[in-house]
């Protein structure tokens, strides 16, 4: 991707020598991430990252030295985070839509940590094609939860994209991230409940055995709406079920691990 | 079974017509399951029956008139108590070992249901050739969890049938079960979370689509021990997780949910 042409004039403070000036459209804004004093730059009336990304970057383990990317990155909420969490060496986030790929970025440059983290426009489903087999250490994605042929599609084309399995199924994720992992990678992946055993079976068909999941309940007395998955590139067979996260302790107050383990 | 020769003398007051005064012998003791004075006969030094079945027969929803088998029954724990919570019409448990299906029966005779409930000594991989394919309503089972060439195998060879898979795999269990259901029937089954994987894959290779799951937690800060499955014949793929039980509050505890739902 070329982008050296996307730095210019910005509304925020330097706070490091590496972050750029960079150009906030009027249409976006600009949120804490109440980490490294990062901030994302996300449409005021778009899709936007939720506490799945949040949380998934909590769940997700990358060691020293390590190579991750994330598939379909969004506003690359996922490597941002993981570049400020971890010692990994490299985050690449690769989103299919060119202007959600420019503005990810331009947070890149925002934060800057453009020597760690790299946006790459392309297609999920040409990843491997485009990175290399067995190239990473560590897979990510929030990828879109919606079947294609079900629910409304939204109106907003970018949001639907992002939202729905439009231009990836959940196989196409699952595919490529088991060719972009060395044997003994780690993939991680937050999805929905409702599609566990779709994700079981095809985890297992492409070689990457479940080894940790973690329900996400909005309360306690309420069934999971998320769910972290963790699985191993030619792992072996056994699973373990985590304590749950729950989210609300009571209605509008987080509960004190979300506040702790996720920085809300 | 011909088990007419089994009444005898028994050390229990009778609390309704229907009861026997049974035999219990001196390495049996008989516990209250604190439902209709249904009491249970168990093996002092033997396998009994754990929270994972009471769980299961929480769980488990039965309609009224509906016909119920349970596959490795053991002392009887769960037909009996689905006999107390349920309007089914009628529970037939099937237990292989001869000496632990006698003691089922006994059970049965103890609480007066011989009427409803019904013990039969026989294998569960020949159960759909016992009782006839598509003549169930309702499936349950609570099966060995070990898997036959792991863990360390028990002396006691009563207690190791009731734990390890020896004489029958979980593929074993999901296949029976499946052939037993009519078309849109109803299969619950308790095992352990590390599982899940190989449960979701072969309840999917024999027609039987996950629906609900519960995840089972010691305490809340811990990971799920234990989980609860129901899955239809012929279902329609979308799953619900939904909330957990968490067994105590505190060491030593229990919590609301385990005392009022389950009768701990």
């Amino acid at each position: 991707m070329n982008r050296q042409g996307n730095t210019g004039l910005g509304n925020m403070s330097e706070k490091a020598e590496k972050r750029e000036k960079v150009l906030i459209n009027e249409d976006e804004r600009v949120d804490d991430l109440q980490r490294n004093h990062y901030k994302i730059i996300q449409k005021k009336k778009g899709f936007c990252f939720g506490m799945d990304a949040v949380l998934l970057s909590g769940f997700a383990q990358v060691k020293e030295g390590e190579l991750v990317i994330d598939l379909g990155t969004g506003t690359g909420i996922i490597p941002i985070l993981l570049e400020a969490k971890t010692k990994g060496k490299h985050f690449t986030g690769l989103e299919i839509q060119e202007s959600v790929a420019e503005m990810a970025f331009r947070s890149v440059c925002l934060n800057g940590i453009q020597d760690r983290v790299k946006i790459v426009q392309g297609d999920i489903k040409e990843a491997s094609r485009i990175f290399g087999k067995a190239s990473f250490d560590v897979v990510t994605s929030n990828p879109p939860y919606m079947e294609g042929s079900h629910g409304i599609k939204n109106p907003d084309q970018v949001k639907a994209i992002s939202r729905h399995e439009i231009l990836c199924s959940l196989e196409d994720v699952v595919r490529e991230a088991s060719l972009l992992l060395r044997q003994g990678g780690y993939f991680y992946m937050v999805h929905r409940p409702r599609r566990l055993v779709d994700i079981f079976c095809v985890l297992r068909e492409y070689k990457m055995e479940p080894k940790r999941i973690k329900m996400v309940h909005p309360f306690i007395t309420e069934g999971a709406n998320m769910v972290l998955i963790e699985a191993v590139k030619g792992g072996g067979v056994m699973m373990k079920a985590e304590a749950p996260v729950i989210v609300f302790k009571e209605p509008g107050v987080y509960s004190e691990e979300i506040g702790t383990v996720y920085g809300y």
